[in-house]
């Protein structure tokens, strides 16, 4: 029997939800392992993939008879069909936060479900807690990301363009066994660093820029995230208090979270800190990581939230001077029982490359 | 004053909507040229984007005082702001089929709006006809991608995989002035041929394979599509006809391309054609093209549909035999008053390579 499926009967059944359509591809890929396009539906009885012509010799193929999957080819659907899915249910869940409303819409319409209801990402939370098998995929992700940063100090060289380097990156990631990038790098040098999200440029590296490199690949599915904000040529006194001191917030964190810690007390002690130092952490301190780059819990402190055991973890905060330089220290972290675990491991001290 | 923004403000007077909230980066790019997260708001008299922390600094320095955008800090406001956004509008237009049923919610609750009201793609709808810039970039992409297939011809040899094929797709793009991939390319050698949606993989290129190749790029954010079926030592007799009859189905297709024609009987003859030889068309015959690789209108056969000047259109038509092989050509077309031009020019005789 399929373990996440039926996990989630389980949570199903405990709010009286009888049925529930999976839109989500990457929630279908958790439950079914399926990576195609098409909506999964939890019946009373049965796991049903919905799919198209295209997809249905190739989804086939990947199930055996444990998934406990059957595959509909829609072109060979009727009306009623649709309707007989969820017959004699009273509530049947969906994915608000992914169904759009003009799905919503036509869902509505082709089943005829008596009520159809929000289920506030019952399968992002299941996600947030990682099996074995998840966790092996996750360090495999991060082993292949040091050893990326490590290629990384060696290969920079003053006068190579951002770009060039976001290229190599993507580049070390296939040639050593990733299925490619978890989201597009970033190589953010001098003042493009002091935007978190700034987009990789055609800007040269020079002499005395400050080098913020956010990378992650995927490996199986699963993602990695690493950021190190390396120096190139010199650090200036400045530049290395404020980087200690980002340093600092982040080993702090670390040192704080295992099974039970509460977010958001963690993420008020980085904040205060930050304050202390006359900076605001304008993004979360940190977010799930797992099939998506960014999932859930998200490391506010807006709500009580708790960290679990096997919970995966990027916990990276930073600083932001605008027109001038950022820096961003990001770990990717395994929680256990009592502490956690750096699933990367580069090197946090001044790394200066010339 | 903003002429695309212009345009969207006379299309809602004409339905008497006095507002929009427009959530899909692709139009706030086409609408403003900001790339970040955020929402922009037309309102009676203003345009205002609304983003956080992050993106502030990088929008404000990418807007010039003719954009007439103003940019909001989430994170300074406060209810009243959002309900002030709208006061005294009827009805707010969103864009129901990009907004999930969830955001759609806090919309409501949030600017506490009296009707909002589908727009049905009217953004979507405003950008199948494309401006002289909008042209110019989609050239220079198209130009880059014959340059990668020009370059494709000798490089590609027996004993490739494909993964390596497509991977200099990418780096050829790159190096060449393009952003970067329009799509992730098909590279399709062999059985592998014979689904369209062929996923890439480490086959080895072999002496007798079909070798489908459906690449483009990404230039100023605009992209190319291109596809050709090229031939590895040798070709077969029957698969050359196939390959004439294809051929045939898409260069007849062009010929009736152009301002005014009707996209329902452009698909109706192809799929005759196709029919005769005991084949369907099992995906569209093409797709608009544009700042998505896959944008309105949609060449099918299920509605009558003019083409307009100033359209850019992908034409594809394929024939896929299950387990065996497929055959797909595909050009970028810019629709005129009297006819079409074709963007992509590359080779369409038997490429044989060796």
């Amino acid at each position: 029997m399929n373990p996440r499926i039926k996990c989630l009967r389980n949570q199903l059944n405990s709010l009286n939800i009888e049925g529930m359509i999976v839109s989500n591809p990457i929630n279908i890929k958790y439950l079914t392992n399926i990576d195609a396009e098409g909506e999964l539906l939890i019946t009373r009885r049965e796991n049903i993939f919905l799919t198209d012509g295209r997809y249905v010799e190739a989804v086939n193929s990947a199930l055996t008879i444990d998934s406990e999957i059957i595959v509909w080819d829609k072109r060979g659907m009727i009306r009623e069909d649709y309707e007989n899915y969820f017959l004699f249910c009273e509530k049947v869940g969906f994915e608000e936060s992914y169904v759009t409303y003009e799905k919503y819409k036509q869902i509505m319409q082709l089943y005829k479900i008596n009520e159809l209801v929000e289920t506030e990402g019952i399968i992002e939370k299941q996600r947030r807690i990682k099996d074995e098998e998840e966790i092996t995929n996750i360090k495999k992700a991060c082993e292949i990301t040091d050893q990326c940063f490590t290629f990384l100090k060696n290969y920079i060289k003053i006068g190579m363009t951002e770009r060039e380097i976001a290229y190599r990156i993507e580049e070390f990631f296939i040639k050593n066994g990733a299925e490619g990038l978890a989201f597009n790098p970033i190589v953010a040098s001098g003042t493009n660093s002091s935007m978190p999200h700034s987009i990789v440029s055609d800007k040269k590296i020079e002499e005395g820029d400050i080098l913020l490199i956010d990378l992650g690949c995927k490996y199986k599915g699963y993602c990695s995230d690493m950021t190190r904000t390396i120096f190139v040529g010199k650090v200036d006194d400045t530049i290395k208090n404020i980087y200690d001191m980002v340093l600092g917030v982040q080993e702090q964190a670390i040192s704080q979270m295992k099974d039970g810690a509460n977010i958001k007390n963690i993420t008020k002690v980085a904040e205060q800190e930050l304050k202390i130092n006359r900076f605001d952490l304008i993004h979360a301190l940190g977010h799930g990581v797992g099939l998506d780059i960014h999932e859930a819990p998200v490391l506010t402190s807006k709500y009580d939230n708790l960290l679990k055991e096997n919970m995966v973890i990027a916990i990276e905060p930073g600083v932001y001077v605008p027109k001038s330089f950022g820096i961003r220290i990001e770990d990717t972290v395994l929680i256990t029982k009592n502490g956690c675990i750096n699933l990367t491991n580069s090197e946090k001290n001044y790394t200066i490359i010339a």
